[in-house]
């Protein structure tokens, strides 16, 4: 009898709570009856949006929940309510709740995709509390143009979340997400960005690709506390930083990096705790990176960071050198960090100091610029380092580290030599013993072994899997009591319930073209990762082909373009998506148009170029990259290019804000022959210690009779590229003063090239810059 | 029998109580028994100093009291322990009381008197936490020399306390309490500082003269939640900041600041609350100051401020401009700022915004040294201001104020117009009800005027008095319901129980002189603010005299002290509190010795100089004051200075860190004639913005033939003086190109000046200075 009394009350319980969601349902199906219901939406409502596309909606969602029944806007089905073109949504009230919609195909007008307030230009801001986006995704919403700024979720008030969503695509400027502070009514803000997915963001070519930016340089003295807490991050390639905390008493726990091109760095505010997040890496990549500490007072704990190849900036734990009496905007001195409990498994450069140290650019820099402060009462104590290769250091020091007191950690470092800093670091034989396929715990550690009792490390209660440390002795990121995998990449425990961005692997169908007049047909009906075979011949084009998916173009008998078209038209126009492989033909065109060339704007997302095999000639230039446009890779190889005005333009960033139009630029084995200018134009702009991009190879290939017009009298031109290596080429009868001036302070570098009456190919140390802040 | 019960309880208690505190009492006699007696005391002892001397007690107060049991130090008799010499005491440990101590006649050889911590060079320091300092005196407890910098008081740790203790009289470099905040030991603190009573603090003459600092620029972004709460700051002179707060979250509530020269300064540090505070002037001083703002998110609410007569820097409220992304030790912009029921009484100036605003400067100072950054995000709420004389600007805008928004203050301005910015501020005929002599309360307001509910207003729950707000919709620091005299300034409530500084008034003695022989002797026997008479006649002094104390010399017939000694010696010799008056003589040298002099080193407290209706002749130097000597008063009037090499100088302080030798120096119908050099010789260097000193006023005199060996060809030097003010006075045939040259930008002026043959007297506007930061 009590049990089924129990049994009643409890079907009675979850009817009362599923009729509670349906009771007051209000099902709206055009923007207009969704404005009206959010007009006369009381405490408990639940506005349901019907399935279908919502075009140009710009929601302003204002309202009064309470806590225990707030007011909700869902999807019908979730993830079959998606929101398109001009489309936006605002919070303005307390207790609002948004569930279940899918933002693509479109963009904001305004600043922001989602927006914790609605503003007001003459009028008292209404800025949001206790609301809550969840099981949403937004996917490549982007502005048309890649210098428009935006946010796709900004956050302002206290208590509001973003949790269980998925988040993908962004490459326009601007953070993906940033948690605003200017304003003593989002201080102290307890914002939650919890258990979502972050996808890929694709490389952005320059700064403002942070995934999430909490605060800026002007709030940073203000008290955030913000949680950022069981997210994946997976491939989030926008800049150097994945995280960039500008603010103080934010809390980053549990969350996972996996091939991210990026750190979680504490840019500015101070007190920030790093505590049991995972770091992996592919043992091979070195643009993955870790932490990188500047300023007072953060704690690193029981972080997991597993085959990460990045050094310096990208280390696995870069702390940098500060400014003395730093302007508000650059870096501090990092003083009273603790690095304690974390455990590093086969990582290139586990410990970097002095990091951005920069007194040999005392010449070409303001005193306010040179990072000569040491990190100072900081603490790297009960850490594990296991190395499958030993290192000669394990402490890299591009400062010395002598305000760093090191304690009881342990390194198995295959018995190669180190400096041990007082002891503070031991080797020990270890072995590792796998716990998933990427996580593995290093055991061995000898049994008189113990931790080091720092200042307040009582306070570090459980390791990285959650089990307590109470009464425990033992040291790195994972006791080894009670584990248990934490599958960290399943990707059903992050994101939306509804969506996932694992795509099934698909054959590629191969379109046979036999006519000039089918090509464009034949690009329209393929899809994405298909391939266009030429039949052998000659193909006069005279319009440009639309290239705005993955596309290869290939002959077997190298097949002849002849591109008519007017001059300055491309014969590939690269548009956004646009991801075009030429192999095996033969290119040509009047002298006056292009083979290639990204649309003049609105590159909205990313283009890409490989050409291998090919013959390319008489064009006005072979690709021309436009302003705002970026390719994250063009490739050519075997391929030669002769008789053009002009060759590979990627120099339109000229405002020298850090931004720059292809990642990589790889020429391969090539031939140029009468390449009159521009033959290889690559420019970056603008003085950002941080960048690590973009990157020219250009490797066994020979330029005859090129440069002629050049006017800087430099053959190849890539102004402040990072990294650039020029090796066994020939140059030979090219009438310019400078093969290429290499920037000697950063990474590039020459060997073995032939050069025969080109003129020089120079170092110089310092490039003076632009300064971007 | 239940009452006898009770009361039997109660004595037992009592009984049980005193005893406890008697138990553990160790009687010790000397520093060896001390030391001793401290090495092997428990939780619960207390070790009880004889009264008596006690000289040259270097305490290291280590120990492991608790909560309930500390471990205490204590005077046999409260106040009859004296800590002398060569003294200090440190702690070093967990809950550790000191009490009824009193620091005199002496110096700490260390970096402060009291410290929280034991620190070692080559360990870890002994840092305490817990422990206390309670009912002791700190008087006079002054290093020797000026410019060797101390604390008396410094804390370090966490939950460290001083109360009820009196301390008065620094004249020595260093703040006079410190709470220092390096190190995560040291953060969030909560420290109290209460209940204390912090005497004079005479003018130091330069910077670092604080009575209390928290933190400095480099820990400016640490937590601190110092509270300082229930203090009389009485006559606390020593520099512009009587309370430089370099931290953030720290509190200060319900301090009464009484005559003090200086100001409660936010220089650093953020998220302060001012909450409660008294402001005492005396409607003439200009150099009261209040409350100076400078960085983020402070609230400023139920401050009171009376007849308070200082501008721009010590206004009542002055809000500073900052350094646009401001080097970390200059000045942070103002944001988020909250001022609110406030209540002004007879304040010349209650509001200024931009202060420190130097854009004018900009030829002459460094782009980061521009503060042309306005507060903004600033509200200023529900205040109440009562001129008894109308202002024509209620809020002075040294910068606009266009970031501060104006809501809901009222003010009495006596009708005369004002702008009201969007009619936030709103004039009413108000009268003003007195509680005590300084306390009065404006009431009129009309009963339809309602406080402005701005953001977080409700966390202000009680007014000045602590009356709750609740339901309360006045404005200003005192609601006026269940109204009480707070007496602040019954000096019983704060400082050590067994001290006063209230010192009875005594009538001066006369000690007559008729022999040279006399002087020194009578000198000696002579008490604080005694009178030497001397009879006519002619006195050949061989050696100098002596003057450490308040003393007074006159004749009635101008007696004549001719002085016999040495070369480069003075006739009076200025000594650590000598203070002389010489009136009504005649002063002749030997052409090669001094009039007046300072001592050459250890001017471990002030001197000061009057001379009147004197006649001085024939010295090398009239006055001579050496470097780290510093005199609050020189006063020259109705006194013939003639014949002389040197005349007043007071230019040692050439290291350019901001001192000076004198506060005042004043002239006044005097006449200089043949004074060959170093006429007037008075220098402070090092660029300051908040200097407000020293002081020259050069009135109704005449300089016939003096200045011609002068090397830079000035009569007047005040190199760096900051009030110069040259009037009515006759220049004739002086051999110089200048009179002077004044520096426009600061307050030197000059007017009906009879100038014949003597060069010019011009105006600067800027003075190129050495950066002191």
């Amino acid at each position: 009898m009590k049990k089924s009394l129990t049994v009643i009350a409890l079907l009675f319980l979850f009817l009362a709570c599923s009729e509670k969601s349906n009771l007051n349902a209000i099902k709206v199906n055009n923007p207009d009856e969704l404005t009206k219901a959010i007009d006369s939406a009381k405490a408990g409502d639940n506005i349901v949006l019907a399935n279908g596309i919502w075009k140009d909606v710009q929601i302003k969602f204002r309202g009064k929940g309470t806590k225990d029944n707030p007011i909700t806007i869902s999807a019908e089905t979730p993830g079959k309510v998606t929101i398109e073109g001009q489309s936006y949504l605002k919070f303005g009230g307390e207790y609002l709740v948004v569930e279940g919609l899918y933002f693509k195909n479109g963009f904001s007008p305004s600043n922001a995709v989602i927006d914790f307030k609605i503003g007001h230009k003459d009028a008292p801001d209404e800025i949001s509390n206790n609301c809550k986006v969840s099981n949403c995704v937004i996917e490549d919403f982007n502005k048309p143009k890649r210098d428009d700024s935006d946010l796709w979720v900004q956050f302002w008030g206290r208590h509001n979340e973003l949790s269980n969503s998925y988040i993908a695509g962004k490459t326009n400027r601007g953070p993906t997400v940033r948690v605003s502070i200017a304003g003593i009514e989002s201080i102290n803000n307890y914002h939650q960005i919890i258990n979502n997915h972050f996808g890929p963001r694709p490389v952005k070519g320059g700064p403002s690709g942070e995934t999430i930016q909490l605060g800026d340089s002007y709030t940073s003295m203000s008290p955030s506390h913000t949680t950022v807490a069981n997210n994946l991050f997976e491939e989030c390639n926008g800049e150097v930083e994945v995280i960039s905390s500008k603010t103080n008493f934010n809390v980053f726990k549990n969350n996972v990096f996996y091939k991210s091109e990026g750190s979680l760095v504490t840019r500015h505010g101070n007190y920030v705790s790093v505590d049991g997040n995972y770091f992996i890496g592919d043992g091979v990549n070195e643009n993955y990176g870790g932490i990188r500490i500047i300023n007072t007072g953060h704690w690193v704990v029981n972080n997991y960071f597993y085959g990460l190849k990045g050094k310096s900036f990208r280390s696995p734990l870069a702390v940098m050198n500060g400014i003395p009496k730093s302007p508000l905007n650059r870096y501090n001195q990092v003083t009273d960090v603790v690095v304690a409990y974390n455990t590093y498994v086969n990582c290139a450069s586990p410990w970097q100091f002095g990091v951005g140290q920069n007194l040999a650019q005392s010449d070409v820099l303001p005193k306010s610029e040179i990072r000569s402060a040491r990190a100072i009462r900081t603490t790297v104590a009960n850490n594990i380092v296991y190395n499958e290769k030993g290192l000669e250091s394990i402490v890299v020091e591009n400062d010395k580290a002598d305000g760093v007191t090191f304690k009881n950690n342990i390194i198995n470092n295959q018995g190669v030599k180190f400096k041990d800093f007082d002891g503070g670091i031991t080797e020990a034989s270890l072995e590792l013993r796998p716990l998933t396929d990427n996580i593995f715990i290093p055991v061995g550690i000898p049994d008189d072994f113990e931790a080091f009792e720092g200042f307040d490390f009582n306070t570090i209660e459980t390791d990285l899997l959650g089990v307590s440390r109470k009464e425990d002795k033992s040291i790195g990121a994972i006791t080894g009591k009670n584990v248990s995998n934490p599958n960290i990449l399943d990707k059903t425990k992050y994101g939306a319930s509804w969506y996932s961005n694992e795509v099934e692997a698909r054959e590629p169908v191969t379109h046979v073209v036999t006519k000039a007049e089918e090509l464009q047909t034949k690009l329209n009906e393929a899809s994405n990762g298909d391939i266009i075979a030429l039949s052998a011949g000659v193909y006069t084009v005279n319009e440009s082909l639309v290239v705005n998916k993955s596309i290869t173009i290939q002959s077997e008998g190298k097949a002849q373009l002849v591109y008519a078209g007017l001059a300055n038209t491309p014969l590939f126009s690269l548009q956004p998506y646009g991801k075009l492989t030429v192999n095996n033909v033969v290119l040509k065109g009047n002298d006056s148009n292009y083979a290639f060339a990204s649309l003049k704007e609105n590159m909205s997302n990313h283009f890409g170029l490989t050409v291998t095999n090919t013959e390319i000639s008489n064009f006005n230039y072979v690709l021309k990259a436009y302003k705002e446009s970026f390719a994250e890779r063009i490739t050519f190889e075997n391929t030669s290019i002769s008789n053009c005005e002009n060759g590979i333009e990627l120099s339109e960033e000229k405002n020298d804000k850090g931004d720059y139009n292809t990642e990589y630029l790889t020429i391969n084995s090539c031939n140029f022959d009468n390449v009159k200018q521009n033959v290889v134009d690559y420019y970056r702009g603008g003085y950002d210690e941080s960048t690590i991009g973009g990157n020219l190879l250009v490797t066994n290939s020979t330029f005859t009779n090129c440069g002629a017009k050049e006017k800087n009298k430099r053959l190849l031109n890539h102004n402040g590229i990072i990294n650039v290596n020029i090796t066994k080429n020939t140059f030979k009868n090219n009438a310019v003063q400078f093969v290429s001036i290499l920037w000697g302070a950063k990474n590039n570098v020459e060997s073995e090239n032939s050069i025969t009456n080109s003129g020089q190919l120079k170092t110089e140390e310092n490039l003076v810059m632009k300064l971007m802040y």
